[in-house]
C-alpha cells in the first residue's frame, strides 16, 4: 500500500490503527477555506464496523456514510470554526479493546493562498512532458515494486528517466527564453504495466510518481519557479484514473466507476467520443451515455462524477494539490468526457476558494461552437453555466496551420486565419483562450508545416502576438520533429536535447545546434521577451486587415505602444504599400523591429524580405 | 421613361404636369398601415422648384426634401388618419399659369393583408430561375427598346425566354410534386447590355421585366399559386441595383450610391467581399468599408442605405410588393452587404406591417456562427439585434455533400452531417433555417455528388426530414447537371426540359426522361407529399445517433408518428441491429416505407438495401 499517509501515522506511533486504517485523504487540510465542509475517506479492513467520533467544540462530524464496501468510512465535518492544528477522531466499536483515535492536521494557508493570481494573456507558458525534458536524477530511473522499471531511450513508449529536478535544474533556461509559466504533464503516480511515462493513467491522486521524484521534489520546483517569477500549472484529470489504481482493487461503491458492472464481469465499455453529444439538442441518450460514461480507453476506467462521495473527493483532490503545491493554474485533460455538470461544480468550487485562479480545459475540437460552450461567461441556450475560466484554442491552431499550408486564394491560405481570428465576435472573452502552435498530442508544428523554417517563425512569431494566453512545447524552439512517423505519441515527445548526461547536442547551451536550430531559438526567445513586457500584446487593441498579395497585417495597440505583425507569404521579397492602414496613425513614426533591432521609418511603403514574419514596434 | 405610372397620369388628363413629373414612387399605397408616415419621391425636370401643398383635413404634407439635384422632390405625409381614396398634391410656383396638381392614390388592404402567413418549416420551396423554366408567351421574348434584345438558348448567359405565365401555366405540376411555395429569382427589370437574364441588376424597383411579362402576369401567378396552397416569395435586393438604372443617369443626392464620386470619374470600387468584417471586433475600418460600401461588381452600384430617403425608398418598395402581389415571403439577397444597421431597420418595417411574416436572407457562408448572427434571436455580443425571421443554412448543405463524398471514417463522412446538424444547439429556432442541395448560385446537387444517384437522393431526402424550411432549386427533380463545365453559372441555369415547345425531353409529362429521372421524380414527389402533412417532420421532436458501420438514423417524432431516416453508406446490403434505437419506443410497432410503400414490424433488425435512403413512418 503505497501510501505516505501511513508512513506518517507509523512515525506518530499509533500502531493500533496502523493495522486499521491504511488511508485517509485528503491527507490534510488547511483552516480558512471558505467550503465549511471537509470530507475524509478512511479506508482500512472492515473500518465500517467502526464508530467515528469527534469531541472537539469547533469541529462537528456532521455525517458518516458507509458504502456497500467494509472497508470505506466516509466522514464529513463543519470545520468552518476550527483553528489550526491537530484534532482526533475516535474510532470505536464494541469491546473496548478495539477503540483507537486518528490525529488529522488542519494545517494554516500559505499567506495570500486565497488571492493568488492564475495565468492570463500576459503569460506565455511552457509545456513540458517531464520524461522526455531533463533526467536529473538517475538514481530514480528505475524503482522497485512498481509494476513499469525498465527505462529506455530507444522506445518512444517507454520510460527514458526524465524527472522534476530535471525541470528545476532548467528553470534558468526557461526563465531567459521568456516563458512565465509552466505546465508540466501529469506526474502523479502511474503504476500501470507500460506506457506510463505520460502521465494520464494516475493510479493514486495523492502520489507523486516516484520515478519524477517525490512530492518535496514537486514542492520545491514549485518554490523555485515562483522565485523567478514561473507559474507552475498543473495538469489534473477528472475523467478517468488508470486501471491500476488502488480504488480498482477493492471498489468503493457499486457505482464508482462507469460501466463498473462490465468491468466486473471482465470487459470494458469505451467512449464514443461524439463530444458533440454534450451540446446536441437531438443526441440521443444511447449516445450521451456513452460519450460521458464510457472508457476513455480500456486502461482508464471512467470515474462517475455523479457520486456525490467521489465528487467531492475530487474537488478537494484539485484544491489539496492548489495549496500544497501553491500553483498558478491548473490544466485540466478531456474536459467535454466527465459530467458536465460536475466539472460545472468542480470548477466552481474551486474558484471559490481561488477568485483570481485560471483552469484551462482541453475541448479538442475545431469547432469554435463547442470551444466557446465551455467557457465560463457563455450564455449557453441549454442554460449550461461553466465556471471553466479558459479554454484551448484548437480552431485557432487549425487555421493557423492550415493558413500557412495552403496555397494563396481568395478564400484559402492567409484568409483562413484572417477569418479565424474573426470569430473571436463569438467569445465574450477571447483573451482567456489559450493558443499553441502544438502540444504534446499532435504532431510538431514543424512536422505540421512540412520542415518549413520560414512558416514555423510565421506560426510561433503570429500566435504569440494574439490577444490570447500562449502555450509553446518544449523544444519548439530547437525544431523538434516528428516527421520521421508523423503523429506517433512516442515520438512527438521526443527526448528534449541536453537533458540526457552525453547528449551529443544540448539545447540549454546550444552545442551542436544546427544553425536552424540556433537561429529559431534565439527568434522565439526575442519574440517571447519582448512580449514578456508589451501591454500592447498582454492586454491592446487587436486591428487586423484582410489579406492581400499574400500578406497579412495584424496590428496590436496600447497607448504609446503600438506592435506591427506581417505575415508574407510571397518566395521573393515584396514592397508593401501602407496606405491602406493608416486609420492605425503609424505615419512618420519610428519603428523597430524587435528581432533584428534594425530601425526604421513607418513611410508609404514598406520592404519585406521573402516569406517570413516580420514584428515591428514603436517601443523601443 | 419606362414609368407606368406616366400612362395613368396622361390617361386622368393632367397634361400639364405630364411634363413636369416624371415619378411618383411608390405609385400608390395603402390605409392602414402600422407605420404612419409615407414618402413620395417625386421626378421631373427641375421640380424641385415648385412648392408641393396638400389641403386635407386628415392628410398632412409634413415635410418637403430637397436635394442637390433639382429634379427630385421628396414629400413625407403623415396619412395615420387617412381614409381610402385619392388626394390631391398641388405643386405651386410663381407665375400662376405653371401651377399643378397630382393625385395620388391609397388604396383598401387586402383583407387580412396584416396577418398573411410567411413560409415556415412545413414548407417546401421550389426555386426557380425563371428565364429557364418555362417559355409560355413567346411574344415577349424580345422586346424592342431595352438593351438586351436577342435570346438564345445555346448560350448559357443570353436570355432563353422563360416567363412568369411559364411558371403560372406549371403550377399544377409543382403542386402535384408536392411544393409548397415558390421562390423565382428576381423579375423586376434588369435592362442592362447582357446577362440581364439571372435578375440580379435590377433597373427599375417598380417594373416587372417585360421579358417575364407584365405586372399583371405576376398578380396572375401570385393570385393562381395562393389557391393552389402555394405561397409566393419575392426575391428582393436592398444591397445594389444595374448600372443602368434609371438613378444611374440623373442621381438624386451626392451619396445616392457608395463610391459615388469614383463613379462618375469614371471608376469603380468593387467590395473585398470581407463578410467577416460584419461580426469581427478587430476588423478595420478600411477593409469594413470596402466590404460595405463597395459594389458587388461594376454593373452593379451599390446603394448607400445611410441616406436616410433611400432608406425609406428601399422599405417602401418592398412592402409595395407584399402588398401589391400579396406575398407569402422575401428571399433577400446578399444580406451581409448592404448596411447592416439599415437590414435590421428594414426587416423591422416590414415585420411591424405583417408580424407572422418570413423573410429568408442569404449569408453565404459555412459557418455557423456568421449565418447564426443575422437571426432574429440571436444573443449578438456586439449588440447587433436583426429582424430576420430566417436565414439559409449553407453550413448544412456543406456537410450534406461533404459527408456524402468523403470516405466513411471515425471523422469524416456521415459523421460530419451529424455533427453540422449538432450546431443546432447553437441556433435559437434553427427550424426557421432554410436549408437546400444546391441553388442557383451553385453546381447542381447531383453534380456535386459526383452524378451519384443514390447519394443524391439521400441528400435531398435527408434533408427534407430536417427540422427546416426547405428549398430545392427546379429540375434537381430531374437530375439536372452542370458537370460540363461544374460551378457554371449559366449552365448550373439549364433549361427545364418541357418548358419550350418542342423539348425533346419533358419533365412535366414525363416523356423520354431517363430511368434515373424518373425515379428520382417520383422520389421527390412520395418524399414532398408525406412531408407536406407530416407534423413530425413540420414541427416534431428530433433524435439522432452517431454514425457506426457507415449507416445513420435520425428519428423525427410527435404523438403517434416517428419518421425513421436511415443513409446507408455501404455498397452491400446492411443487416441494421435496432437495439441502439430502443429509447425512441419502436419496438413492435408497424413501419411503412413512405416511398416503396412496403409495411414490416421494427423488431431487432432491419435490412437494408445497398447505399441508399431509407425513410419509414408509423403513420400510414
Amino acid at each position: 500500500m503505497k501510501n505516505s499517509c501511513f508512513l506518517i501515522l507509523l512515525f506518530l506511533g499509533f500502531s493500533l490503527y496502523a493495522q486499521k486504517i491504511e488511508r485517509v485523504e485528503p491527507p490534510n487540510w488547511w483552516v480558512g477555506m471558505n467550503e465549511p465542509q471537509l470530507e475524509l475517506l478512511i479506508y482500512g479492513e472492515n473500518i465500517s464496523s467502526y464508530t467515528p467520533s469527534v469531541n472537539h467544540a469547533n469541529i462537528q462530524l456532521i455525517e458518516v456514510k458507509r458504502t456497500e464496501n467494509k472497508n470505506y468510512l466516509f466522514l464529513n465535518f463543519d470545520i468552518s470554526k476550527a483553528s489550526l492544528g491537530k484534532f482526533k477522531i475516535s474510532f470505536s466499536k464494541k469491546g473496548r479493546r478495539n477503540n483507537f483515535t486518528y490525529e488529522y492536521e488542519l494545517k494554516e494557508r500559505t499567506k495570500n493562498s486565497k488571492n493568488r493570481e492564475g495565468f492570463d494573456s500576459s503569460d506565455a507558458i511552457y509545456l513540458i512532458t517531464p520524461d522526455r525534458f531533463a533526467n536529473a536524477d538517475t538514481s530514480n530511473d528505475k524503482v522497485k515494486g512498481l509494476r513499469e522499471i525498465t527505462i529506455n531511450r530507444k522506445d518512444d513508449y517507454a520510460r527514458h528517466g526524465g524527472d522534476l529536478k530535471g525541470i528545476t535544474n532548467h528553470l534558468d533556461y526557461i526563465q531567459k527564453m521568456g516563458f512565465t509559466a509552466i505546465w508540466s504533464t501529469p506526474v502523479l503516480i502511474n503504476d500501470m504495466k507500460q506506457s506510463s511515462y505520460h502521465g494520464y493513467a494516475i493510479t493514486d491522486l495523492y502520489e507523486v510518481d516516484p520515478r519524477f521524484g517525490t512530492l518535496e521534489d514537486y514542492i520545491a520546483l514549485s518554490k523555485k519557479a515562483t522565485e523567478k517569477g514561473i507559474k507552475l500549472i498543473m495538469d489534473q484529470v477528472e475523467n478517468h484514473i488508470g486501471s491500476e489504481h488502488w480504488w480498482m482493487k477493492d471498489l468503493p461503491t457499486s457505482n464508482w466507476v462507469n460501466f463498473q458492472k462490465e468491468f466486473l464481469q471482465g470487459t470494458t465499455v469505451i467512449t464514443n467520443h461524439r463530444r458533440t453529444t454534450n451540446q446536441d439538442r437531438y443526441a440521443s441518450e444511447f449516445d450521451k451515455r456513452l460519450m460521458n460514461e464510457g472508457w476513455f480507453v480500456s486502461a482508464m476506467p471512467d470515474l462517475n462524477q455523479n457520486n456525490p462521495l467521489l465528487a467531492k473527493y475530487l474537488i478537494q483532490n484539485s484544491i489539496w494539490w492548489i495549496e500544497t503545491l501553491n500553483l498558478g493554474g491548473i490544466r485540466q485533460d478531456t474536459y467535454p468526457y466527465p459530467d458536465k455538470e460536475f466539472m460545472s461544480q468542480w470548477a466552481g468550487a474551486i474558484m471559490l476558494e481561488y477568485p483570481n485562479f485560471s483552469i484551462v480545459g482541453e475541448e479538442w475540437s475545431t469547432n469554435p461552437l463547442l470551444v466557446g460552450y465551455w467557457q465560463k461567461d457563455a450564455e449557453n441556450k441549454d442554460g449550461y453555466r461553466s465556471n471553466l475560466t479558459s479554454t484551448m484554442d484548437f480552431p485557432m491552431q487549425k487555421v493557423i496551420v492550415d493558413g500557412l499550408n495552403e496555397e494563396e486564394t481568395w478564400g484559402t491560405g492567409l484568409v483562413k486565419i484572417y477569418e479565424g481570428l474573426a470569430n473571436d465576435f463569438s467569445y465574450s472573452k477571447p483573451n482567456t483562450m489559450m493558443v499553441f502552435p502544438d502540444n504534446h498530442d499532435m504532431s510538431r508544428i514543424y512536422t505540421q508545416l512540412g520542415e518549413d523554417f520560414a512558416k514555423t517563425k510565421m506560426a510561433v512569431g503570429y500566435l504569440l502576438m494574439l490577444p490570447r494566453i500562449s502555450q509553446i512545447y518544449y523544444g519548439t524552439e530547437v525544431l523538434l520533429s516528428d516527421a520521421a512517423k508523423p503523429g506517433d505519441h512516442g515520438l512527438i515527445r521526443t527526448d528534449f536535447p541536453g537533458g540526457w548526461k552525453g547528449d551529443k547536442v544540448n539545447a540549454f547551451t546550444g552545442k551542436n545546434l544546427t544553425k536552424n536550430q540556433t537561429e529559431m531559438q534565439s527568434f522565439l526567445k526575442k519574440v517571447l521577451n519582448y512580449r514578456k513586457n508589451s501591454e500592447a500584446i498582454h492586454s491592446g487593441k487587436t486591428v487586423h486587415f484582410g489579406p492581400e498579395n499574400g500578406v497579412y497585417v495584424l496590428f496590436r495597440v496600447k497607448k504609446d505602444e503600438t506592435v506591427v505583425v506581417i505575415l508574407n507569404k510571397n518566395e521573393t521579397p515584396v514592397e508593401l504599400n501602407l496606405e491602406r492602414f493608416k486609420e492605425i496613425g503609424l505615419q512618420g513614426k519610428t519603428i523597430q523591429n524587435i528581432v533584428s533591432e534594425k530601425i526604421n521609418t513607418w513611410q508609404k511603403t514598406l520592404k519585406l524580405n521573402s516569406k517570413g514574419i516580420t514584428i515591428l514596434t514603436t517601443k523601443m
